[in-house]
């Protein structure tokens, strides 16, 4: 079937009127897609870990987009209409947080931290704050306000999720869009998106391991796999 | 006397127990101090047109590090201890909020946006929001709501005061500081913080003609020393 969209991890196709086929890549890509590689097995992790998430935030009362795994590397979805917004949970300063502000890695904020940057590849997706999200008319207050809720009762959840597998989660990146007038947390939840540090020996089970040339990148994505099917 | 500090446009002298003399320099920098040259008489400019609206701004209740004028460059202030946040009251988007988000200069906003940076040279000055600004304990709940209010109506009230000489006002920057526990007005307000535009004309009437080579630099700050001291 002819695709919708080609992104940098995964691939669109029209599945039912209103539903899409979400395929999973092994392609990675960092710094804004200016690091490329593979990752033998990424997609079929991202999907299951995904699937797993979503199934679990829905049993929590949370509304995504997910509707079942079709494949090992598929699942079927609402077709949303995307909100120009990355939205990014943290609860240790890490990343391009850490650098922006000359903070150390893992350092514990004193609240978990809702940021936003506008989702564009041109631009590079720049940090945005509510206020501006605002301004210019990118999101309404409700939808904001909504948006920022269900984040953080997302971090909650998905904290203790993966304290109980002996992971400790720094921070993440969700996408949500609309259907219907109704927001849904839609895209990925996986070690593409998030920040998994192993609590026993702190190390990273996440794409940092690709970003800064750890090592055992397949290994750790695999055993994030394990410990999430646990259950 | 011996300087306490030399900044990148003003210098700072010990004048009593908790007051200083702030000197005004014709250096002017840009782009992080990238670009440097000499704007002849902004030193002067910048004194009096910082003075004559701290003066405005008190006498409509803002409370400002403001004591009096000293001499043609220099004035006697309150000394602070300056929070480590710019604060930028943006009416239109520009400069690095346009090119940051691609909206095209002069776009209005739907309104006015109150936005922080860490005042960090060697970290360029990054955008902070407020939520991030809290996380890190940078300043409390209390001290943002107030520097943020005062900042709107500064905002309004300088509004207003460009528009009746025929100038309008794009954005700027502010710095506050604290003094016995109250927060002040600190630092200058002038063609160096702000970006204000002839209503007639659109041309920049500020520290833009010389970030982008326009020309007319001293003939525009001299040209706007002469509307504020107008009345
Ligand atoms: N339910 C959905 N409906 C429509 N678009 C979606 C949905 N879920 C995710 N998307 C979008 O599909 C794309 C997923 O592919 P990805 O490889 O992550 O792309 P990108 O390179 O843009 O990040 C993203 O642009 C994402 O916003
Ligand atoms: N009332 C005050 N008390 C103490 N410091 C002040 C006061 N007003 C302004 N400052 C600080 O003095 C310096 C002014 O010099 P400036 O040339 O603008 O410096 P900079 O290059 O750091 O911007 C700034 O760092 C500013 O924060
Ligand atoms: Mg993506
Ligand atoms: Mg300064």
């Amino acid at each position: 079937m002819e695709k919708l969209y080609e992104g940098k991890a995964k691939v669109l196709f029209p599945a039912g009127p209103d539903t899409l086929r979400v395929y999973f890549k092994d392609e990675a890509t960092a710094f804004n897609a200016q690091k490329r590689g593979l990752i033998p097995g990424k997609g079929v992790v991202n999907n299951k870990v995904s699937a797993t998430l979503f199934r679990y935030l829905e049993a929590h009362g949370v509304k995504t987009h997910f509707l079942e795994e079709v494949s090992d590397r598929e699942m079927r979805v609402w077709r949303v209409e995307i909100l120009p917004l990355e939205v990014i949970l943290r609860f240790r300063a890490a990343g391009s947080f850490a650098k922006r502000y000359g903070v150390k890695e893992g350092t514990p904020l004193k609240t978990p931290l809702v940021e936003f940057s506008l989702k564009s590849d041109p631009l590079g997706d720049p940090l945005i704050c509510p206020e501006a999200i605002l301004a210019l008319g990118l999101a309404t207050e409700e939808e904001l306000s909504q948006v920022k809720a269900t984040t953080l009762k997302v971090g909650e959840l998905l904290r203790d999720f993966f304290a109980q597998r002996g992971l400790d989660l720094v921070d993440f990146k969700l996408e949500f869009g609309k259907r219907n007038r109704e927001i849904l947390l839609a895209d990925e939840i996986s070690p593409d998106t998030m920040r998994l540090w192993d609590q026993k020996t702190g190390e990273p089970m996440d794409k940092d391991r690709f970003r800064k040339d750890l090592g055992g990148v397949e290994e750790a994505y695999q055993e994030v796999l394990r410990r999430v099917l646990r259950g």
